[in-house]
């Protein structure tokens, strides 16, 4: 697999997880004309779930790291949907954060910040999108970040 | 009415809910374009509200029945989006389910997929979506489940 | 600035507040086609960020103020999107409303009617929109609403 944005990510010495699969009885992304839905993505990476709660077990800088790992998943389905070619990506459009946290953390955007700063250093102006970033009470299997997405490719 | 999916419904020994009315100055769906936007549908059968919070005084099981008369409420505001034809529908494309439960409760995609399962079982592979399932802290009405939809149709 | 909704906003003596930038690497809105994505705005005014949690500290007259904030921010970044020309808005499609409450409170709806109620003065029946309202745990800079957008222009 080649291309600009393919080159990019290996450049910055990253590489895709494989698209996480989900657990039941939904797919990972689906697309509309242009538009393409990514499932919300849990924290995890080759060492397995990321799990924590900020401002309880988990400081902002290792949940900005799980909401990277969030990153990474969010577009290696990406590049499902554009079989293989992230080179149609045209815009990142909108990204909702959920962050596993106490009542008490207020400092959700800085941990989401974890995924919009890689999804900008990978794609440039394309990857400045629209976001909202919220507390959640819990997240599935205890993870510490769930980030869902929607693109739109060419 | 009649039509596929309207037989698929009845088939299943299932019928939607009268396509409940929203509680304030807001719509239960609109469409742009060809898709359709349809409002947080709360947990509610025939009973009532289905109310509960898990992780406390509700089991999955108990959440996942939630889920599903999320399901029906959500094809009932998409049967009246498609003027009562269902069949019309091309696409369940994204569902974020939001469960009313404690900090501890990890186990949100089990009872999203009361949801995600019957929407499978009654349209098939155009069932099949993305998806978000998080925790809320807590709910309208104190109700189990509220599930939001967006959904392609001809 | 001029146009039937510009005065519409003027007749209900109110006027936009600049649209707020946003903290972090990431955009205030992105279109797609017709539809504009709007990031989460969260509740402040000319005092500055209107915080609180319901259930706890802020009662639901309050917070319904906090989300009327909200839709102020929301329609400034709007108009950004319009070019300045409000009247290019054909429809708010989608709003998501999080209220940040204790897990007892369950009056989410009555805060986000808040924002809902100030779109439909506004835009009238354009400004009918398909919506959810839930709880976060809590909020970015502890503010008590956080209120998303899916908008279509012309």
């Amino acid at each position: 697999m080649g291309g600009r944005i393919a080159d990019r990510i290996a450049a910055l010495g990253l590489s895709l997880p494989e698209a996480p699969a989900p657990a039941a009885n939904y797919v990972p992304w689906v697309q509309s004309g242009s538009l393409v839905f990514v499932s919300g993505q849990i924290s995890q990476d080759a060492g397995g779930l990321i799990k924590g709660k900020l401002g309880a077990d988990m400081d902002v800088a290792a949940g900005a790291a799980a909401a990277r790992a969030c990153a990474l998943a969010l577009i290696a389905q990406l590049r499902a949907a554009c079989a293989g070619d992230l080179d149609r990506v045209v815009r990142v459009v909108k990204l909702t954060g959920f962050v596993n946290s106490t009542a008490e953390f207020t400092d959700q955007p800085k941990v989401v910040n974890g995924c919009s700063d890689l999804l900008v250093e990978i794609f440039g102006d394309a990857g400045r999108h629209a976001r909202s970033a919220v507390s959640a009470a819990s997240l599935p299997l205890g993870v510490a970040v769930e980030i869902e997405g929607i693109f739109e490719i060419a």
